[in-house]
């Protein structure tokens, strides 16, 4: 059976583009968490046109699709479960079709590195605002499974706020073009919002029309230093309220600047609660410098010991670095660390860091908070020694703890990671029975075999 | 059978709540539309439990159900087909239940009038930007279902941009509640998303949440005129290359101002090809004088013959009641007009306005043209005399004739009106038949005896 849809996908896509063996297989198992799976086959397809007829023979023969980008995904959502099934690999579909300086468009393959797509786009003036912390490794593709954040969408939005349209094969292997270049459409469903962040569980993402907007030519950059993180949290909603919107609004707790500097030796402040990392930017100097000056003061009204300013570039890449660096201290720290991503109302911030302090303390393992505090979204990072199997029981139900914190205020459970296999168990907690018997009516429609990326958000 | 649904909704809603006299009826057959059909009975809930109970009393005796609001609809959504069934008009259940400055929220019923949603909210300091220009009527139950935009929407976004959550009933009159305060949320499907600008025909909204931003304090107006209307077109990509978003930036042609200065004696050019009304706002006045000035220098270096300043309220308001002072001023025009949504790349509004001049040449009635022309919404509006039924022969066929030359350049048929029943043949050719595949399986899914709205958007 396995070489016999080996053979047929290898007439598909020819010889190269089809991967079996152990080492290869080995490879493709895994993403950005702990879990693992081999698939039976991965498929590296070059063409919409390729990847249909794979789906079509997934179809018929009953086997489970996964699409996978570079695999960096923090929920294990291309992760095969265990049974195998083919991994759709769209790494080598990373060509920019298109770009639309006067519409402000680009059309791309789902392959297309996110920082690549940025980088062109911005050679004509144009800028792709969606910023995950994967970007120079995670594909558009992925980032539209997962309705990817990042640090600059508080002014900007979301990934999926700037999909226009997509290209998706359906379960049966046809081919459907969602939306185009209009910016307001509602002729039919929104069908694109739909597939946007379904995690490839209801159609297979191989092209994307994206938004794009004016790249903004200034930005000015400050760190502000709280004794208490309340005052932080606090003034977060001053600055939104006063109706300044920065790009960034960084939030760092003493767990994470502490960890920051002892490998870094930024000359980051570790007797502080908390940081804000602030950015403002726009296409007016005057306007840009406005804005962070009037961040400043609200910081300084509302209980900050200091706003740091970056004077150049220089001292603005210091500041980033401290912030982008939050993830490799963290691997110095412990062996192993699993970040977690709720989004709670940004009212509930100081509340939930403290129950999330009160769990750490309960279970005895750190718990480093730190995230997109103007969009409530946090990153508590656990950090432990996968190799003591009594810290893993213990992180599993801190997990546990993480995420009824956040539903207790109204928050949820994902932010932009998605649910993958991860949240999966969580999911009915979240949004109730009633709304996951309506998720699987939708799966169920679309895709009836129930072949795409079987297992992930909920059980199908 | 007619008699005992009546006597069954008046134990669940209270006979003050039931309509079911012929004039009654009447009221509640038409919207802003020619399409007009009386449904067998009408109620007006009081909560959302109200609401449930009829809907499962539909699912019982398989009786269309249609939800309304003030009938402001300008595709039919709202009309009963023929046949009848039960209208579910929503205006009693008008309460903001809850604004939340600190997570700049609000909760509201779906039958609030949006205009009082944004003046309760304003006193807050927040902010609820989209604008239907049907705001001092129109519901924003119903805004939420049409997806409505508004001459704000270039900046802000349009009404689904703002919603964070619904409380909807399912077809089985089930509750469920989607979405919630956070911002960002990538748990399970969007399907806030996908009932958003569903017409009805997936849920029944009864309660929204919605997003709120600061209020801009200030605002600048400025009316540029144009020689020739590509100039005004290019002028429109040129201030949003160059990184200015005005809240505005709306186009009115030659045919719309001749009408408005007929009508009101404003003083506007009536020898110009177009006029971009264009206003900034912001939370700071610099910011948004700079950015008016920005875009005034580039209307002249594209060929504004023109650029003038309100310099105050009163001239700020005497532009404003030009643009809004379109429709009743074509009323003046011509007994009867119908006004159509197309939203186009914004690269191809020059060509399309070229081929709507065609249009009316070719079938010998005047078509005005206005819109959001930085979003590429046009809102062409044929005028006629619906008394002389050949005039309504040709203003069907223009009516196809305009579609055509919308998805001609990739456009759509609505930007913001929805299908309703009046776009609903035109569907297939905008998505293809595959999309009304899908939809078509959305729709059985979530309703399955299609008593929700039946045949709006597609044929079920």
């Amino acid at each position: 059976m396995k070489s016999m849809l080996i053979d047929r996908l290898v007439k598909i896509i020819g010889p190269e583009g089809v991967l079996h063996t152990p080492e290869d297989l080995a490879v493709y198992s895994y993403d950005g968490t702990f879990v693992e799976s081999c698939p039976d086959v991965v498929v590296l397809p070059m063409s919409t046109d390729q990847v249909s007829q794979v789906v079509k023979l997934a179809a018929e023969t009953r086997s489970p699709l996964v699409a996978r980008g570079m695999g960096s995904g923090l929920a294990a959502g291309s992760v095969p479960l265990p049974g195998g099934g083919i991994v759709i690999c769209l790494t080598r579909m990373n060509h920019i079709l298109e770009i639309d300086t006067i519409n402000a468009a680009v059309r791309v393959e789902a392959g297309v590195i996110t920082a690549d797509l940025q980088a062109e786009v911005e050679k004509q003036g144009l800028f792709y605002p969606p910023d995950p912390s994967s970007i120079r490794h995670s594909t558009i593709g992925g980032n539209i499974a997962c309705n990817a954040g990042g640090p600059r969408c508080l002014k900007y939005g979301v990934t999926g706020d700037y999909v226009l349209g997509l290209k998706v094969l359906l379960a049966d292997g046809r081919i459907l073009q969602t939306g185009g270049k209009p910016i307001k459409d509602v002729t039919g469903y929104d069908l694109t919002a739909l597939f946007t962040g379904s995690e490839g569980t209801l159609c297979l993402i191989t092209e994307a029309l994206l938004r794009l907007v004016a790249r903004p030519k200034y930005a000015r950059t400050g760190l502000a230093e709280f004794i208490f993180l309340a005052d932080a949290s606090r003034t977060v909603n001053a600055i939104l309220s006063a109706g300044i919107v920065p790009a960034t609004l960084e939030l760092m707790d003493q767990t994470a600047i502490v960890c920051i500097e002892e490998a870094m030796h930024l000359g980051l402040p570790t007797d502080v609660e908390a940081s804000l990392l602030i950015e403002t930017d726009g296409s007016d100097e005057q306007t840009v410098i406005r804005e962070i000056e009037g961040a400043a003061k609200i910081c300084l009204e509302n209980g900050a010991r200091s706003m740091k300013m970056a004077s150049n570039e220089a001292e603005r890449s210091r500041l980033w670095k401290a912030r982008r660096s939050i993830s490799p201290a963290l691997a110095r720290k412990a062996p192993n660390k699993l970040g977690e991503d709720i989004t709670v109302p940004r009212s509930a911030i100081p509340d939930v860091v403290q129950r999330l302090r009160e769990i750490s303390k309960e279970y005895g393992l750190p718990i480093v908070i730190f995230g997109h505090a103007g969009d409530g979204n946090l990153h508590p990072n656990i950090l432990f020694d996968k190799r003591q199997p009594e810290q893993w029981v213990k992180v599993e139900q801190m997990v546990g703890e993480i995420f009824a914190a956040s539903l207790a205020v109204g928050g949820t459970l994902s932010g932009e990671h998605g649910v993958g296999v991860l949240k999966r168990a969580y999911l009915e907690n979240a949004l109730g029975p009633l709304s996951i018997e309506v998720h699987r009516k939708i799966k169920q429609a679309l895709d009836p075999l129930n072949i795409l990326n079987p297992g992930k958000i909920f059980l199908s």
